[in-house]
């Protein structure tokens, strides 16, 4: 027989599982809507976990709805090897972002069955709750509960805008559970997701082996001028807080690209005030992302940005103010050197072309990583597209990296074949 | 007895009456609110009638609500010399904005009565209906409508946010007259103002002589590029709106410095999509406010702000599109050489520091200029801010610029003394 680190999984079976998942709370365009706790996000549960059961794995729920569906290993005293992602989605979400993540273990899970392999350790698939944080914020509310970030109580009365809290959609949905939280955790845990950004498929690269996530800080930087006619006031006797603040939102561009490859600077939001097509505007408030892999290489990006401010004057040539303000700061996560390896190795001896690539997004693995040996393994999304209903990634990419996620989850419970 | 062009007005009466008319409507920090046609601004326009009543004046109104004050002339064949401006108000409006121009009328009518002068032409004093438009949109409703440039009947049909029509309001007022419109031309039109801007206090003169209005363009420009994740997408694949079009918003800057002194370059509404700290921008709207005194340069101010949209993507280095709207296109407007002739005269025969200048906000006078001669006096205020509670003229100034009005009037009158 087959060596079961070389097993492949059934391709078509993983997209028709993804497809049908989809077609809960479809969206015009192609895409899903199961938001957090909702009914549809419930249905979605169902169908799921109803596949779970027929895959024979035993299913339990944690106090945040976590679901943790457990396939048993040969040696009980293992700790399992954990796979997993979430099926909550956006508004006008895609059919892949996280599903895909939940499908491949379950593929993972139905091949090893189709083939009677049991593995020494335990194997446990995981449904994070609310990995979106569309509804409920903050994103990632069931992974971070899980691994002790965020606090049970303070998760359960998050209120969404219609004044419902998670403990009471939680419970109405029926999967609060009794498992505490934080949880025991598993051995290990890989997670498998689209890329969400453009790089795999830029560079024809079938597995980005995720190495860690970037970290992030984010800023608000208000700049004051003064508010003027824009007919009677001559240019050399303005003080436009508009052309000035354009100064620093290039700088954040200019100060991201001298960190490349990893440096990310994006200034998002843009609020100019008064806001009248014939007066020099007064104030100008923005957002600033900033973001690398080298938390050293951020504090270089930070103060580079903070120096901007304090030349703005000077740069522009009259008098303007910048203020910048810290809102938040989330540090690099490295994901587990054994387990990225284990990505690694599967990839290049399923002969896929890869590359190591690091995640800008938030995901459940990120908290994963906090507590536990981690790595996720992603693949190409076309355009870079996700959180759309346009989100696409092609049915060879999605069994390419459910085969490496299979592999690496082998190797590391020391697999072993068994009729 | 000292010749009737030497005459000076009474600084004091004028600075009280502008007091008075004030307390109508007054705001917290020292402004006045009477919007266009509500109770205060009626109270207003009672309180200034009453004073042109006492001042011998003949009232007469038309049928947008115009006040025409006449003070009869030797010659009754001749045609008015007319002044005036308005008495509405921005909702958080200041002391002098309009007022200055209709008190400033009254001073000049009042000290011919002290002194029994009368002039050979009638002299008529205009208060105009809804100039700031705040109310109801456009802004110069009633010198627009005398002048022939806005149809009575929209006028009329003109709905506040409330739903109130210019009509109903104005019957309610009691000022709605029976005089037609388009009106009966006077002679010619002079009208005081604070400058409302910051030219005449920064370079330390008393008197603007107001040589005629800017022209301007409105724009609206729509850069597209693509809406992405700010995360996971690295500098080099990203085209991101914001950033092209901070190059944009910077040439408008550019392209007015480069056509000084009287070229302006104003973006004022910035709308960036979607919106969101982490996504990079995909679409940026904002809008783009260039004047000229000279068509011909703002034809050429038009022409590079085309061409920097064009050329955009060679800019910024990736694909994006920058597309132009014209959105308004009002000509420039120059005042008569005899009247402006007249000021300067009387600026510099009083000894007071003067510079010529274009206006680059709409007055009523910018309408007049369109159907008889026309001039305006500047005079300073304070840091070159109006529409605002913050707004403040020196009585010295205010009294210097009302001398200066008198006299052109005078003289454009052919004034002789009389007892």
């Amino acid at each position: 027989m087959t060596h079961p680190t070389m097993l492949k999984v059934n391709g078509a079976r993983l997209w028709t599982s993804l497809m049908d998942l989809a077609r809960i709370g479809p969206t015009p365009k192609g895409g899903s809507c199961r938001l957090a706790l909702t009914d549809l996000d419930t249905q979605g549960r169902d169908l799921v976990t109803g596949w779970m059961k027929e895959a024979g794995l035993d299913i339990r729920t944690d106090q945040i709805g976590n679901i943790i569906g457990r396939r048993a290993g040969q040696n009980p005293g293992l700790k399992p090897v954990a796979m997993g992602s979430h099926i909550d989605t956006q508004p006008t979400g895609g059919r892949f972002d996280g599903c895909y993540g939940v499908m491949a273990g379950l593929e993972v899970m139905r091949i090893l069955n189709d083939h009677g392999v049991r593995t020494q350790a335990p194997l446990e698939l995981m449904i994070w709750t609310n990995e979106e944080g569309a509804r409920f914020a903050p994103a990632m509310m069931g992974s971070g509960v899980f691994c002790g970030a965020i606090p049970l109580q303070s998760a359960l009365e998050t209120v969404d805008r219609d004044g419902k809290t998670v403990g009471d959609e939680l419970a109405r949905s029926g999967y609060a559970g009794s498992l505490p939280v934080p949880g025991v955790l598993p051995d290990s845990y890989f997670e498998a997701h689209i890329e969400q950004g453009p790089v795999l498929e830029d560079e024809r690269k079938v597995i980005g082996v995720v190495s860690g996530s970037l970290a992030l800080r984010w800023y608000e930087i208000t700049v004051t001028g003064n508010e003027a006619h824009a007919g009677p006031t001559p240019m050399h006797l303005r003080q436009d807080a508009l052309f000035a603040a354009t100064h620093l939102m290039q700088a954040v561009v200019r100060i991201a690209r001298a960190h490349a490859p990893e440096g990310r600077g994006t200034v998002g939001i843009v609020d100019v005030r008064p806001g009248s097509p014939n007066v020099i505007p007064g104030t100008v408030r923005f957002t600033v992302d900033l973001r690398h892999e080298d938390p050293a290489r951020l504090d270089d990006m930070d103060a580079q940005l903070k120096l901007a401010c304090r030349q703005l004057s000077e740069t522009v040539g009259y008098a303007v103010q910048a203020s910048l303000k810290e809102t938040w700061d989330f540090p690099a996560t490295p994901f587990d050197a054994h387990c990225v390896g284990l990505v690694r190795d599967q990839a290049e001896a399923r002969g896929y072309s890869h590359r190591d690539i690091v995640t800008g997004a938030g995901h459940d693995a990120v908290y994963m990583a906090t507590v536990v040996p981690t790595a996720m393994v992603f693949v190409p999304c076309r355009d870079g597209i996700s959180h759309n209903e346009a989100e696409y990634a092609e049915p060879e990419h999605l069994e390419a990296g459910a085969n490496v996620l299979l592999g690496a989850v082998l190797a590391r419970a020391s697999a072993c074949g068994l009729p």
